[in-house]
């Protein structure tokens, strides 16, 4: 975590604020989505904690410094003015913030986190923010799509360590994928960390050590009896199924327990049928079928379709690797202003020329509307800043407001939830939404309005476009 | 870094391999790739610096072990036998490496990196030696496929941190796409830590902040004379345009220079030649124009092929996420082992049911054959465990071998070469590469032959297999 965690234009951008005496005008600054991602009908929001931790460790070092100071710029000079850098170390970096709660069931355009904060101030996280939540949320939505389509009761193993991006990218995707509703990783680490639970037996080459398969599992059951789930295809899987068998029973006799086989290549369809008739066959029904091998969610439906008799799914690559979604997309937009010394607060919005590349503008919130028994109904993004009084917005009534206070000038507002209540919100929220923003290809529109307050004052500020672009003078 | 960074079941492996006396035999594992990635013909190895450094700083701490102690199997006792986790703090974790050298162009299936190490000790860095490998060389290939496509001399600027899996994730990310070519980055953390050229100006939000266009210009101009590049499509493209050129022409009467626009959206073929017409006609023709906005290599192509006046390519998302890429899906086998007291190596291979699943058996090699213009001819992949004599193995002769040793238990054998000369390497090597693996979709086989006595082991192991399943007692 450091304050150059960013990029450069931020603080460029930063330079030019402080020079030009708007350092400290007051800003706000809003977090959401293009479009939910894996062509999914929703996303499950993730990586508050991160936010809060790394905002509150934001602070630039002499090191930090000196490395700005530097750097040059197309003319072989100093890029950064001196008296900038030396005023950058004292500068108040506290936010105030206010975030929809981790495992929240969200969608595109709305905000998910809005910052206001000095202009320089929310100018310079915006990056970190944005690299965070974008990963956080799409994996925890992989995961939950994930874990909807394996059955209730199968859970969903997070195997995806060697093909994340970096140590850190693993370790970050472990805890997501958890939020999502995956049951356990593979990464120890992860473990030690977020107190995840942590899974895992033995690899083709426990076996290609030892002279004979056979061998290998009675070695295996003999160091690990109490975790022991053998990997069947080293070699060839009908064999491997008949030699995991005989240690299955040969751990009965010692009144131990094969908790499973692992079949990780193939025609995982056959196989695991042929597997659980003969396990079952032989008196061993209570042991269980994991399968890994490329796995996403749409291979583990055609496979519960098809009837396989799988009960532990083990996922890697896809999960951590966010397979069909490759970023959230995620953008962080300027709302509003208020100038130091002013009131008022300034709307603001830009207009892109490309599909969906308009902002919204004003402070933003929004406001969630659940039918009786909590089924999620439609959000409506509204702001304080439209004509409408403060509140009294149509469209607003009754519901509940989704983006929560967390940070009130640096200060921690309330303790943030643990991970597992995360994960349970993230539980609650899936079986909450409308049937049909479940499927993986989804093509109802999205449950989300934008108030009628809100849409007049994007009409307005479009039309004072041209006369922004023109200067005013 | 930590020791845990790795998946649960290597820790479970080793202590089977301990208890059964087996952690000291002598092992050789190698990593490979099963396909080249983004369906081209070609790969740019990286990450072995990281790997050292990961290797250097390997060992258990208390609290790891206190973690590992704390887990429990199926049972509900504990997970490690107490006497396991006593030893393990003092085990010697010193392996012996080898290794094609960083930005060397590779092709699927030959082997990029070769441990010889403690059964346990190999085993146990599978997983950390994968995740770094994976990412680095698919990064590092992405990299190499855009500046291949972007013209000479016309730079790739990366620009993901935003997109990236955390920011450990966006910081390897920077360095591999830094040795594949690009040529510099928008992540100052990058910077600061590799010496990586950093560059960046300002943001949609920077004009919104300001009253107007004109006056947002003029406000960076002034505030970042030697580093002006002003992104002209915040409010609409033609009017960014003519302020920046205003901007341009105040700074050249000052004796500075506007370095360029930056386009970000919309139809960038026609804004692009729009706008170099304009700068041209007001006597600003080395004004750059940059593009950003969700480039890739085949999006590069098409522009370029159209006659887009682009002179810079910002590549975010695409870059750091490997867009069509995914994960590299390398692999790490044990190929041979030395029992403890024995002298010969055995060869040992695994067969799986999938297509490419299958791994080579011996302690491997490759050599590489060049014209005598350096031009890339073929590789072979050889043992030293085939029948044939050490050397003398037929197809082998001439050529060099890419393996070079890097660690010898442990002890570095010479310096590892900086990032600049490692980025000059790949650089040579595309520019060597057969010109119809240079396609960004490859329908040429890889260069690549297997050496006639490694076929033969693997028909005499694979007619094996049979008994290793069954068992040969």
């Amino acid at each position: 975590m450091s304050a150059l965690t960013t990029d450069l234009y931020q603080l460029t951008m930063a330079q030019g604020y402080w020079q030009h005496g708007r350092h400290l005008d007051r800003a706000s600054f809003y977090m959401s989505m293009r479009r939910t991602p894996f062509g999914g009908g929703f996303a499950i929001a993730a990586g508050l904690e991160q936010i809060v931790s790394f905002l509150d460790g934001l602070r630039f070092e002499p090191e930090d410094i000196d490395y700005l100071r530097s750097l040059s710029g197309g003319d072989g000079g100093p890029l950064f003015a001196p008296e900038f850098l030396d005023a950058l170390p004292a500068l108040d970096l506290s936010v105030s913030l206010a975030a929809v709660p981790e495992g929240t069931a969200v969608f595109a355009r709305e905000p998910l986190l809005r910052v206001e904060a000095p202009l320089l101030v929310g100018q310079l996280i915006e990056t970190p923010i944005l690299n965070i939540i974008n990963f956080q949320t799409l994996v925890a939505t992989k995961a939950a799509r994930l874990c909807h389509i394996a059955a209730p009761g199968q859970p969903v193993l997070e195997f995806g360590l060697r093909r994340a991006q970096g140590f850190d990218g693993a370790l970050s995707a472990c805890r997501a994928a958890y939020v999502g509703g995956c049951t356990a990783t593979s990464n120890v680490q992860a473990g030690q960390r977020f107190g995840i639970p942590v899974r895992g037996t033995h690899a083709h080459s426990w076996v290609q050590a030892f002279d004979s398969e056979p061998e290998a599992f009675g070695a295996f059951a003999e160091t690990m009896p109490n975790n022991c789930v053998l990997l069947v295809d080293t070699y060839d899987v009908d064999r491997g199924i008949e030699n995991a068998i005989a240690v299955g029973r040969e751990l009965e006799r010692r009144g131990q327990r094969l908790l499973g086989i692992r079949l990780d290549s193939g025609d995982l369809l056959q196989q695991s049928r042929g597997a659980r008739r003969r396990l079952n066959e032989a008196g061993l029904e209570d042991v269980a079928i994991v399968v890994s091998d490329n796995l996403d969610e749409k291979r583990i439906m055609e496979l519960r379709r098809a009837g396989a008799a799988i009960d532990i799914w083990g996922v890697g690559t896809s999960l951590v690797t966010a397979a069909g979604g490759g970023a959230l997309g995620g953008v962080y937009k300027l709302s509003a202003i208020r100038r130091a010394g002013e009131e008022r607060w300034r709307p603001v919005f830009k207009l892109g020329a490309g599909v969906g590349k308009a902002s919204l503008p004003g402070r933003l919130q929004v406001r969630r509307y659940r039918s009786a028994g909590g089924a999620l109904e439609r959000d409506v993004i509204y702001t304080r800043d439209a004509a409408a009084a403060p509140g009294a917005e149509p469209g607003t009534e009754g519901g509940r407001d989704l983006l929560a206070p967390v940070l009130d000038h640096g200060r921690l507002l309330s303790p943030l939830p643990t991970l597992e209540a995360c994960r349970e919100v993230a539980g609650r929220e899936v079986t909450a939404l409308p049937v049909g923003l479940l499927d993986l290809d989804c093509h109802e529109p999205a449950p989300v309005k934008v108030a009628p307050g809100l849409l007049e004052l994007c009409d307005e500020l479009a039309a004072e476009h041209q006369v922004l672009a023109a200067g005013r003078s």
